[in-house]
This record gives C-alpha cells, sequence and structure tokens, in this order.
C-alpha cells in the first residue's frame, strides 16, 4: 500500500467522485487507524476543501459504515445465494467458501477494514454484529453438512467455522492482487486445504 | 508522574515481580497499542514509581523485545524439536503444528502481542524477520512432506503454509483459555482439519 502521505495535494483535481474518496479514506482508516484520521486530514490528501469533502459524505462516520457495508454486504450475498442453491449443504459451503474468497481478494481494503473492527461505536458493533450472525449461519451450514454425512462430525461446527474463516480472513495479510485468476486459485486452494486437508491420505 | 506525590500509596508494593511486569504491560500495549503505551502510564498501572520500575526493565523496548521473544521463541522451540524428529516429514509437520497451538494457547498474550507487529521500529522489524524465517523452514518441511509424497503437491508450499498459520494465528481472536485439556482438543482440532480436511471423503 502506497503511503497516502506521499502524494502532494491536488486542490480542486477532477475525478474524485464517491468511491474513490472511499477508496481513499479506506486506505487511510486503514494506514493510520480510524480513531486517528481527521476529516482535515483526509480532505487534505484527497485536495479537497471539508465541505467539498461533506458534500460526499455526510461524515467520517458515513465513510466507514460504506466501507464495511461494502465487504458485510459482498460476504452476506454470497452467503445467500450458497444457502438457496439446491443441491448437498456440502456444496452450498463449498459454493460459500470460493465466494467468501473471492469477495475478499475483490474488496480487499474494505475487507481488511472490517477485521480491523474492535467495537469502538455503534457503527462498529453493528458490523461486529452482523460478522456474528454470518458465523451463525456458516456454522448452521456446517451442522447440514454434518447431519447429511459430508462434513465430519468430530470437529465441532463453531470451532470449525473459526479456523475456516481464520484461513480465509488471513488472506488480507499477504494477498497482493494481480488478477481474476489468480484469486480464483487461491479460493481454489483454500477449498482444498478446509475440505480435503494438506495429506495425500 | 514526575511528581513522586503520584504513587506513594503503592511505591515498593511487594509481589511485583519481572513476569507480572511484563504481563501487564503486554496487556496495556495490546489493549492501546504499544506506541499509545507510555512508560508513566504503564508505572501507574502497575502502582510503582518510574525508577521501580526502571530497577526490573531498562525501558519499553526491553518489556517488548522479551514479550516477543516469549512468543517467537516457544514457537521456534516448537519448530525446532520438530525438526530433529526421526520420522515422516508429515510427521514432523503434525508434531509442529501441535505444538504451535499449544505455545499459542499457553503464551496467549505474547502471541497476540506479536501478530500485531507492523516493523515500526528495529525491534519489530527483527521480530517480522524471525517470523519469516520461520515461515521459510516451514514451507521447507512441507516441501520434504511434498516430496516423500505424505503431502498434497498441487498446492503451493508456502501458499500452504500461509492457510495453516492463518488458522493458527487466528485462534488469538476468540481463544480464552480454561484449561490444558480444552488447547491440546483445540489442537487436534487444528490438526484434523490442515491435513485431513472437513469433508468426510
Amino acid at each position: 500500500m502506497s503511503d497516502p502521505s506521499q502524494t502532494p495535494a491536488r486542490r480542486g483535481r477532477p475525478g474524485y467522485d464517491r468511491e474513490r474518496i472511499l477508496e481513499i479514506a479506506v486506505e487511510m482508516f486503514i494506514a493510520q487507524g480510524y480513531d486517528a484520521t481527521s476529516v482535515s486530514a483526509l480532505a487534505a490528501r484527497l485536495g479537497l476543501s471539508k465541505s467539498a469533502l461533506y458534500h460526499h459524505f455526510a461524515s467520517k462516520e458515513e465513510l466507514l459504515q460504506v466501507a464495511l457495508d461494502e465487504a458485510l454486504g459482498g460476504l452476506e450475498a454470497v452467503l445467500a445465494e450458497a444457502e438457496a442453491r439446491d443441491g448437498s449443504a456440502r456444496e452450498r459451503l463449498e459454493h460459500m467458501l470460493l465466494g467468501a474468497v473471492l469477495v475478499l481478494a475483490d474488496r480487499l481494503a474494505y475487507v481488511t477494514l472490517l477485521l480491523r473492527v474492535r467495537g469502538n461505536s455503534d457503527i462498529e458493533r453493528a458490523a461486529l454484529e452482523r460478522r456474528r450472525e454470518f458465523d451463525r449461519r456458516v456454522t448452521a451450514l456446517l451442522r447440514v453438512a454434518q447431519a447429511e454425512g459430508t462434513v465430519r462430525s468430530d470437529v465441532d461446527p463453531s470451532v470449525a467455522t473459526r479456523l475456516l474463516f481464520g484461513m480465509v480472513n488471513s488472506i488480507v495479510e499477504w494477498y497482493r492482487p494481480t488478477g481474476a485468476e489468480q484469486a480464483k486459485d487461491l479460493a481454489r486452494d483454500v477449498l482444498t486445504v478446509a475440505l480435503d486437508g494438506l495429506a495425500t491420505s
């Protein structure tokens, strides 16, 4: 990630729309922490006046809310799509896992920000509650797969959910996107390790 | 805290030895960040004068160094012990994974601190380099296991190392120790998912 302080302010620079402002805000939140990032510093980094910034986003809280929605909305959509599929719970689980890795690769900064949230405000607490609800639904899916006999029953499904998403979420620590094919390969690797394990027998 | 009248009640409080000071310092580093934790705040939390604190640790940096050594030293000892074992690379890998989870459970706060390190100082950069060297040795072990045919060859060993330790390291996010048996169960679950996978077939 580039150091946001390196780019000189380009006041009135055209082409800054909502999405670009959001991207840069999230870069700063990740680099120096949400609480430590002031609206003034963000406006300066964007080369915008504070009032021009407020034209796009009503507050720093709105930037955080929209960024967390990008991450959570993507993950929830993948889970809902998987849950709605025909076939075995094992197939729904696989579909969800593949989709979750692709969302993470595609919305890397937003998911990184989500994983840093510790519950310091109402917005952060709501995001944590959505993560917990997501985990509950994955655990329920794992439980159905255990009941149908396609997923092993000797690992507690809530522990398995945590280990699976521990593996998935850790990808934000080292993944640097180079293309859709790379993300698909990674998703397949996660699925292989999670479902079949590293052992050959 | 330059005014000694601030802490007279607990000055010279007995029972605070090096280990207890380290534990409380690490708690504070985790809760509010290493950079944001001042020696004055730490001394106040301990009910010690700064000079009494400096009697045990020469600096805040020394506290960080010793804490990171606890985490890294534990993990490196487990890996060295695994590497020195007879038997297959697959068995050495299993031994290392089980041991790493037990070290994490036993030194939870120290490993948590290690995983927060981002390279903001020489001490942090040295810790990151020791983590990279650890990962290289695990990757080498995986490569030997692939060559002997006990670990699947269709996942890149450095990706596999990252996914394995993504799973292991994520345990610090939710694990709350209640006893050695619980840690052993968790280590067995990690080994089961990592080597055999969640699928029944």
